[in-house]
């Protein structure tokens, strides 16, 4: 007996990974949460019947989430992180010792309990005494910010569900707002290729480039999700992430990163054509 | 009802598309041939079950196997296609105009018929007259090369089956001899994501490296093959894929490409950590 567990890309195309056994299931207020043990990808973290990471590959995504804006703001003292529940960019953020305060803002508390419980490598940052973890939604949290934030990351589930409001332009409105004169805006973006999360990332580019003068997006190979390509957004008041990249000061941290490195950080800028027409004009492959 | 082909990255994970009918299936010489229409990504070859290209995505391998060394070589008149009876690779070349002479050596003449055939949008330039088909394996035909080629392009199969001998040292020798003084070779290099995969990537570049005084390693996204991350290589005897790239001789060419373009040409070379450590020491994620 075989026990495999199928994610449908679109109606027509499926990702299909065989696993030893369920190790966690509950229905959250938010969502359906499901941890698997899987062969060739370690635990697999699925919420909504969508996996959201594997512990093979997760470094990409959230090495990829963090690390671009922290190699190019100079001095990341107060960060936001909205979702993120399952605590990897915050692992990747707390590596960074000049950073002294961290909120992370997951509207759905069972996400970081299932994560410390069965993701300890990933969960693993939980206790790190500059975090404060709010049990908030991230659209109502982003309206009544006190203290402007260097950088807030958006590490949000699909526009689907508990994650459609953090697409909303409400939010990246106030996102705007909370963030320090030199701020930057990490969000995820879906992907470029399957024609759902192309139009979301096309939609998700004209909402948040009408808001920050500077609107890049880069991208990474990340094996588990839709297609193998990801979209990151870098949303900016200031800096550029090209030309204000400081590739000295960052190496000079000494961090140890399996994806990230600050020539990759050039070249992830550097997007294929269809890719530009896309979020320039919506135009579909 | 619904058929479905599905095709196993490694034994515990599998891909799978939805399809309308089988247009083709042989079994030639060499390998078991298939045509399928399938509703996400159009018509699919499949050699040996595993999938070759598919309508939908074949353009961003097939630019990606041409241009990159067409943006830097200043003038290629000769080429050689090993391998590439579907077409895409030649289809790609076939733009240059200065191109005089392509000779396109496929073991299996059934496979540019199936292409013809089903797959008229990749195999549409077969009856361009500067092409020169020659029906011989690809390790033979480069040992009694006469004239010198500007350009070889190994676009090969996987390392098991036909294309195994177009993986060995004495065929890239022998390619290395077949060459220009300023020649260059691009191969396919695998993927550096599952394991197999990616000891072939690495055993590639081991053996290439050592034979080609440039040996440079470009990444793409290709959504249909294994992990979705691909590599090429970029062999040379004199040009440098970044530094002697030229840009603006390119530009002026005019040819639309849709997932090429020089600033990505320049993004693909700038490969992820884990990639890098994989190709120099060989070591797996």
């Amino acid at each position: 007996m075989e026990l495999w567990l199928e994610e449908h890309h679109t109606a027509d195309v499926s990702f299909r990974l065989r696993v030893r056994e369920q190790l966690y299931t509950h229905r959250s207020d938010f969502q359906k949460i499901d941890v698997y043990d899987s062969y060739e990808f370690g635990r697999v973290l699925v919420l909504d019947n969508a996996i959201m990471l594997t512990e093979k590959d997760e470094f990409i995504y959230h090495e990829m989430i963090v690390h671009p804006a922290m190699a190019v703001h100079p001095a990341v003292r107060r960060a936001l992180i909205i979702g993120g529940g399952d605590g990897g960019a915050l692992r990747e953020l707390a590596r960074y010792d000049a950073v002294e305060a961290i909120d992370l803002v997951e509207i759905d508390a069972l996400v970081i309990e299932a994560c410390r419980r069965h993701m300890p490598s990933v969960a693993s940052a939980f206790d790190d005494p500059r975090l404060t973890v709010v049990d908030e939604d991230g659209l109502r949290f982003v309206r009544h910010v006190a203290q402007p934030y260097d950088l807030i990351i958006v590490d949000s589930t699909d526009p689907f569900g508990p994650g459609e409001s953090l697409f909303s332009r409400e939010f990246y409105g106030n996102c705007y707002e909370a963030l320090a004169d030199d701020g930057i805006l990490i969000n995820q973006h879906e992907s470029p290729y399957y024609r759902e999360d192309a139009l979301e990332a096309y939609a998700s580019y004209a909402k948040t480039s009408r808001i920050f003068p500077i609107a890049k997006v880069y991208q990474a190979h990340i094996p588990t999700y839709p297609s193998g390509h990801w979209l990151f957004g870098f949303l900016s008041k200031r800096y550029d992430p090209l030309r204000d990249l400081d590739a000295l000061r960052w190496h000079a941290l000494g961090l140890d990163t399996r994806y990230y490195n600050t020539d990759l950080h050039e070249g992830a800028f550097r997007l294929p054509t269809y890719v530009r027409r896309l979020l320039e004009t919506g135009a579909l492959i």
